[in-house]
C-alpha cells in the first residue's frame, strides 16, 4: 500500500509550531521545576506538557492512530499508524539552557518509521525526513561529503556513555583520529549531521521515542544510520549516523 | 583613581547590538567560507568583520584607548585603557552551526580587567560583569550554590585538551564524579556558570583575548576564577570556575 505522506508532512508542521510555542517559554526559565525520574533522568513540566498537547492534537485530528511516548507512555502501539513522540529530547541541555535539544516526532506505518522530525524551538529549525527527501524549513538538504577521518566532525550526547555501554576505548581511539569531536549531541546533532554540519553521530543508548524519527531524517539526507555494530537500528539500542563514504570506516573502529 | 564604569558599560551594550547584528547573518550559512589559520584554528570574515568593527567603534568613541584583539593584532597596548576583543570565542561551534559560540569584550586598566562581556548574539543574551556585580541582559545574576562533586554539571570546551595541556587522567577522574559533563563550553559555558546552570568551568589553554573578559564577570557573579593550579589567572594559560565552596575541591582533583 502506498501511503500519501503530504497531510502528514503538514500535520508535523503543525505539531512543531504548537509544541515549540508551549516549550519555548520554559526554556532558560528560573521558575522551571526539575524532577528526576526513576533512572534518575530529569524531568520538567515542559516535557510532559508538550507531550500532552501532541496527543491532544493527534488525538483530535487522527483518532485511529496509536501514541507511543516518553512521558505518557503506549496507546495502542499496534494500530496501523502509530506516532512515537519524545517531546524534549535532550532534557539535561534543556533545563541547563543549552538549546541544543530537540522535539522528536516520528509516524510509524505497519512497524516501519515512515516521516521523522526533529523541531529545535529556540532556534526555529524544523527538519522532516521521509527517508528519500529530508527538508529544513521546507529546503532540501543533504550530509556533506567526508571520506576521511582527519577532517571529520565527531558528535556524541554523553561523553561518558560509550565507556559505559558499549566500547569507551575505541570510542576514544576514533576520537582521537577525527578533527573535532564535542557533544553537541541529543536531537541537533541529528540535525547537524542531516544538515551537513557534522559528520558522525554516535549514541550508545537509545529508546525507541529517541530513535524511530531519526531514521527517516538520516536516511532522506543521504546518510547511513544503524546501531554500534553496523545492524538495522530499528530494533537496536545504539545509533552510528555518517555519510556512505565513512559509515564502515567508523562502524570498524568502534569495534576493533 | 576611582573609574566610572556607567559610560563604558553603556557603550559595551552598543558594541554587543553592532557586532551581533554583523555576525547573526553569517551564523548557519552555507556561503560562509572557513579559512584556517597558522595553527590550524579556523577563521571566517565573521570573526574578521566583526572584530574591524569593534575596532571601528572602539577608536571613533575613545580615540585614546588601545586594543588587543585576537584577529587583528595589537593597537597600543600600553595605554592606559585597553579594550581585549575576541570577536567570535568558539569559531568551530560558529562554523558548526551551534550557538555555545560568543563575542568576548574586556576593558583593562593600568592592565588589571575592570570590566567584562559576553555576548551571544543568536539567542541575545549579553552578560556583563565588573568584578562586584554580573547581569545578564541587565537584571543581576549569581552561580547557583554547590558544594557537592555529585550534583555538579561540569563543562569544558573541548575534550581532548585536559589530556593535551594538563593532567587528563585526573580531568576524567574529576569528571565521573559529577553529575553531568559535556563540552557546553567556549563562551557560552562562562555564561551558563554565571548565571546558575552550570558549577564548573575548565579551559586547559588559553589567551589573553579569551581569557579577560572572563575574570570580571565570573567575579561579579560570586564566583572564583584561576588558572589550573589556583593562581591568578591573569598570567595563567588555562582557567578553572567554580563557586567558592566548590574551586578549592576541583583544584584539588586537577593537581592530584
Amino acid at each position: 500500500m502506498h501511503v500519501d505522506l503530504a497531510p502528514y508532512r503538514t500535520f508535523i508542521n503543525r505539531l512543531a509550531i504548537e509544541s515549540g510555542d508551549f516549550i519555548r517559554p520554559h526554556f532558560a526559565s528560573d521558575a522551571l521545576a526539575v524532577e528526576h525520574k526513576s533512572d534518575d533522568s530529569p524531568v520538567t513540566l515542559a516535557d510532559r506538557g508538550a507531550e500532552e498537547l501532541l496527543r491532544r492534537l493527534i488525538a483530535q485530528t487522527y483518532p485511529g492512530h496509536g501514541v507511543i511516548g516518553e512521558e505518557l507512555g503506549n496507546d495502542r502501539p499496534d494500530a496501523e499508524f502509530v506516532w512515537v513522540l519524545d517531546p524534549i529530547d535532550g532534557t539535561k541541555s534543556f533545563i541547563t539552557a543549552v538549546p541544543l535539544f530537540g522535539t522528536l516526532i516520528a509516524l510509524m506505518h505497519r512497524g516501519k518509521p515512515v516521516l521523522g522530525a526533529i523541531h529545535q524551538p529556540i532556534l526555529n529549525q524544523l527538519l522532516v525526513g521521509d527517508g528519500n527527501t529530508t527538508t529544513l524549513n521546507d529546503r532540501p538538504v543533504r550530509l556533506r561529503p567526508c571520506a576521511d577521518l582527519a577532517t571529520a566532525t565527531l558528535l556524541t550526547s554523553d561523553p561518558l556513555n560509550p565507556a559505559k555501554y558499549q566500547n569507551g576505548a575505541a570510542y576514544d581511539a576514533l576520537a582521537s583520529r577525527v578533527r573535532l569531536t564535542r557533544t553537541w549531541g541529543d536531537a541537533y546533532g541529528y540535525l547537524l549531521l542531516a544538515t551537513g554540519r557534522a559528520d558522525i553521530m554516535c549514541d550508545p543508548i537509545m529508546n525507541p521515542w529517541d530513535l524511530m524519527a531519526l531514521i527517516p531524517v538520516v536516511r532522506g539526507a543521504g546518510g547511513i544510520i544503524t546501531d554500534w555494530q553496523g545492524n538495522d537500528p530499528v530494533n537496536g539500542e545504539s545509533i552510528v549516523a555518517a555519510g556512505p563514504d565513512l559509515h564502515g570506516t567508523v562502524i570498524a573502529a568502534l569495534n576493533p
